[in-house]
């Protein structure tokens, strides 16, 4: 069975693109990290891609819409994985690869998402709330923020004593359990968008 | 040590009313429902009332501002729980009971709440909506609609075959649980609302 070429976009340090990595080195996914794009150059996700011996390009935020998108094809890149990429996606290339856009957005969605709820902030918003559980949310693209059909879902407690800071550490505990378990269905070709639904195979109709 | 007096606004069948009875008979909780009012003459809720040797009101809808209050001042009561009630409760009512008002709301507040999401359109909404997780929520009631400090929330996974109905009876499992925990808690005098945010004593700072 052919391997399903990844192209990962990232922003920060990479910890969700390494449980990808991690993931793939212990033969769980049908697929391989092709390319790793940042809008940063001096991403530390960058390095990982290197230490992996994956194609490490830094775009230029001005070039994301058209120069992202001719990087992935020149790589023939199957699916694009948004390991933490604060860049909004040019609507283009959106449609492009519609329902081969897999993101992670640290909170339970439709809860604290949309325009403005990003990183730390998910999480201040949370904590401010007050609510007793967030979580994290594997998805993919479409042309709206976070609105896009939702993969894999899962809940952590919000303790009394937390703080943006804590929660973002629990959170990010299970987003590097989602994310590469998504790439793992993704790349098995388990997945099937029907409307806003997305299907597991396996699991009920 | 004296029982805290609470007095249950009912609708429907009155199963989160049970849950919060059944905590009482195990002893579990030191208070005593004294009276369960209804915005419907025909409400199961009034006869589960009964059966327990407590006093069961039916309340027209138009009188439901000051009748309620009267009635629950008349009766003494200390804190109000809403298990299903539908009818929106009078502006100067839920001041006057400012932090001694429960409500259960059937998902992850703020996901699916507000004006319109009552019973199974929470559900369906959810379902339609291609959530992966939901769950239930209880909280003090404030002058918005699902909008006050949290108390409890716990999540449920939604299965790919889940429907309304299957999601409700899954969230209904949980609701039974959080709403006699959180009404033991209060009448413990374990919660303290601070701003958002209610704190739980024994739980963090």
């Amino acid at each position: 069975m052919r391997k399903v070429r990844i192209g990962a976009l990232v922003s920060g340090g990479g910890t969700n693109l390494q449980s990808v990595l991690d993931a793939i080195g212990r033969g769980e996914i049908n697929g391989e990290v092709v390319v790793v794009i940042s809008d940063r150059p001096e991403a530390y996700a960058l390095e990982r891609a290197r230490k992996h011996g994956i194609k490490a390009v830094h775009m230029d935020r001005k070039k994301c819409g058209t120069g992202i998108q001719a990087e992935l094809e020149g790589m023939q890149v199957d699916v694009v994985v948004l390991a933490g990429f604060l860049t909004i996606l040019d609507r283009d290339f959106v449609k492009a690869y519609e329902g081969r856009i897999i993101n992670i957005h640290p909170s339970l969605i439709p809860a604290f998402c949309g325009k403005g709820f990003y990183g730390e902030k998910v999480h201040r918003a949370a904590v401010e709330y007050g609510v007793k559980v967030s979580g994290a949310t594997v998805h993919f693209v479409d042309e709206g923020t976070d609105s896009g059909p939702i993969i894999l879902q899962a809940a952590v407690a919000v303790a009394g004593d937390d703080t943006a800071e804590t929660l973002a550490a629990k959170v990010l505990e299970i987003e590097h359990k989602l994310l590469p378990e998504a790439v793992r269905l993704y790349c098995s070709g388990s997945l099937r968008i029907e409307g806003r639904i997305v299907r597991i195979s396996g699991e009920g109709c």
